[in-house]
């Protein structure tokens, strides 16, 4: 006997697809200023939906960054209360001339939506929102209460998060959260993930003389700030891949034998990993693949310029250059003494005559960890069983959610990650896809971990909680 | 009694600034395929002075490249015959927002004149020009016979220059050459130039995997095209700053030691040198400064880029990285050895996984050396002595002038750099000036030198020049 709220859903597929189009359409970068209007009209659909849905309190959280938009249903009296988060803001689009259609008017080709932040994390929002939707207009009710809050600064770190959970601390009593944001690991195993590396991120620029110089008046008798740059970010890792600053994986968690063994255990082929992607593997030696990914940290070189760009040649010595640089952290480590780490390195190997500035104003994200025994995921896990016919592998996303870590810090609450979009969709680059089948696999599974939510209580999660 | 010629530049001068004014507002950047029609501003400009001035043949002469003016006056049967060379193409203009006026509204502020090209080439070409349209003017003749060429050309490297002298060979036949292109080595010192680096570009480009990747989904566990950058560009310089390439400068001419101990005995400060211009010296250890610019090569990295540069940070992990890179190339050094060297280096520090292209399709100039008992430096050192009222000391640029090189493969002849640009005047950074009080020193030495020359024949010339 087919559940009535996802017959419903399944008979208007088209709808939901037309729906997530409109909304893929609206360029709601959030790092960059010109794109202000975009993230305005992500907004006011995702507000407009809302209301048309018969959620509550409709309204937008702000504490001096991009608003969070912000809806509640909360008529189940004895039912625990989850907070639905995802995010309406996306990465910028460029290089713009990579992409085969553009970034902002989403064309479905075999059976993949391609747009920017389709995947990330404009698909996976779709889907709760339509779930819950389609609960309200079919049944009258949500099995579970629910407060929805999809913010507008993942793509920056979240920013103002934290504010606005401060700031709103009433609007935000809940018992635990749901995360539309995460990504699944593969398309073709069914899987949960229970936890995220944290992020930081600086900016480093170095000047080597009071203007850019003629390099045949001055080359060879001074610095060039790009050589400098690039023998200090060529100090940030050994050879081999691995991280060159001294104590910086000396905080790193050590996993223990049985998750080790667990983990190589996973169906995995790395040559497939890598060659699906035309890279080779790199990294400290003696760690597989998935545990450098998921319990290793990173330092990356994000951006690097400096100097002529054009076309032609310009015979100039620079006298400034410029890196953008995050890191990924692993379970253990600390943002700020992370940052800390990074900061004397680059200072100790800038040699004089060179002057460093570098802005570290990012407080970072730690790594976040579900609890082993958490109710959300037993519930998930078997909704995921139920809607996909296997039971899911646990596994963990080498990126970050900065919402696990801050709701941790301000709210006391776990987060579990129920997103749709897949790892491979290319987010964060050109030419992201959603696939479509994730909304037949996402409907499904949120509906039977709605109606399976309904079955557990706030004394459930109070173990769990934690007061600041 | 003073020359009449040189009372008629000296009573013009606000009308030789004025149109120098009007020449170097023509944006004529030879890199950039934007600034096309700025190209053929300067050009029509040049013509239109030339025919006004008398000049016979006036006419472009082009070989697949920006085409040169060209111009003569060949009337005095007895006197040698000299090609009087300058450039009227520019560097580009960028960072724009540098610049304290815009770059192609020349503005005049506390004695100098600022805008692209006014100091390098377009003040000094002015320089010659005037003068021998002046004596045009008062004598209605000149006193050696001239063939002028303005090339579009010079700041890429003179590319079809060769090929304009092959196919034009019959109307450039001439004694020798005397460029208004070349930069006077200090505002305080008379002096004359009687050599230059060489130079050679090269452009290198790296994929380390098929697309951008997400830097968590991926980072840490495979090559990061920025790292590869870094570590590639930091691997052809020592900490010391001497180039790493192995073999690079065996061919490099040794110095004599009396050679070296004039160089040493230049009224030269190296520390106000470097403080003037907000630098350190740095360099190959034990060579001076003057030795380093004048005689020793350079490996410059003029740009690099790679990844996110815009407003915010962007998590990804680039694929790919470029670089542009020139050389100066010493006395002794072969432009295309001194490639294939740095090929090699950088294929041998290329590691598997990395997929490097370069691109060397520029065959590069050598260094060029003016023989001591040559008859234009004798009659130079005159005229500068009697215009300045001091003997010039010879020294060398550590820039390069295409030209010289390639005048002596093509044509078999010599080159005098007689410009009146100074090494400090920022060309090719923004803010670019030129001197005015220059224009007094130019037409005061254009005027004897001419008169100068007047007294030599071509026999002067023969055991100079070769032919090919």
């Amino acid at each position: 006997m087919s559940d009535p709220v996802l017959a419903r859903l399944q008979a208007d597929r088209e709808g939901i697809v037309a729906r997530l189009v409109e909304y893929a359409s609206a360029p709601s970068v959030s790092t960059d200023p010109a794109y202000l209007d975009g993230m305005k009209a992500a907004r006011d659909i995702l507000k407009a939906r809302l209301q048309t849905a018969g959620f509550d309190a409709v309204q937008e959280l702000e504490a001096g960054g991009h608003p969070a938009v912000y809806a509640e249903w909360l008529d189940a009296p004895d039912a625990p209360t989850f907070i639905v988060y995802g995010h309406y803001d996306v990465q910028p689009p460029d290089p713009l001339e990579l992409w085969k259609s553009p970034p902002f008017s989403p064309e479905i080709r075999d059976g993949r939506l391609f747009g920017r932040g389709v995947s990330d994390d404009k698909g996976p929002v779709s889907i709760a929102i339509e779930t819950l939707a389609t609960f309200l207009a079919v049944e009258g009710r949500l099995p579970v209460n629910v407060r929805l809050l999809i913010e507008g600064e993942e793509e920056v770190g979240s920013a103002t998060l934290g504010a606005i959970l401060e700031k709103h601390r009433g609007l935000l009593s809940a018992d635990a959260v749901i995360s539309a944001d995460g990504a699944r690991w593969r398309a073709d195993l069914a899987s949960i993930n229970t936890g995220s590396r944290g992020n930081m991120r600086l900016e480093i620029a170095l000047r080597t003389a009071a203007k850019d110089l003629h390099s045949g008046r001055f080359g060879g008798a001074v610095r060039n700030a790009l050589h400098e740059m690039a023998a200090l970010l060529s100090s940030l890792h050994h050879p081999d891949g691995s991280i060159a600053i001294e104590g910086y994986t000396h905080d790193v968690a050590p996993l223990d034998d049985a998750e080790r063994a667990r983990i190589v255990a996973l169906p995995f082929d790395e040559a497939d990993f890598f060659k699906a992607i035309g890279a080779s593997a790199h990294g400290e030696p003696g760690y597989p693949a998935l545990e450098q990914l998921w319990h290793r940290p990173t330092i990356e070189v994000n951006g690097m310029w400096g100097g002529y760009q054009g076309a032609g040649s310009k015979t100039v010595t620079p006298a400034e250059s410029f890196a953008k640089l995050t890191t990924r952290l692993a379970p253990g480590q600390d943002p700020a003494r992370a940052g800390e780490l990074i900061e004397e390195h680059l200072r100790r190997h800038c040699p004089d005559g060179v002057e460093l500035s570098i802005d570290r104003s990012d407080s970072g994200t730690a790594a976040y960890t579900l609890p082993a025994g958490h109710p959300l995921l037993a519930a998930a896990e078997q909704a995921l069983e139920i809607a996909l016919g296997t039971a899911p592998v646990r596994v963990r996303t080498g990126g970050t959610l900065p919402l696990s870590d801050i709701v941790r810090r301000v709210l006391g609450l776990d987060t579990i990650m129920m997103s749709f979009s897949t790892a491979d969709e290319d987010f964060h680059a050109p030419n992201e896809f959603f696939r479509l089948s994730a909304i037949d696999d996402g409907v499904k599974t949120w509906v039977a971990f709605l109606r399976l939510l309904a079955n557990q209580t706030p004394e459930n999660y109070a173990p769990f909680k934690q007061s600041r």
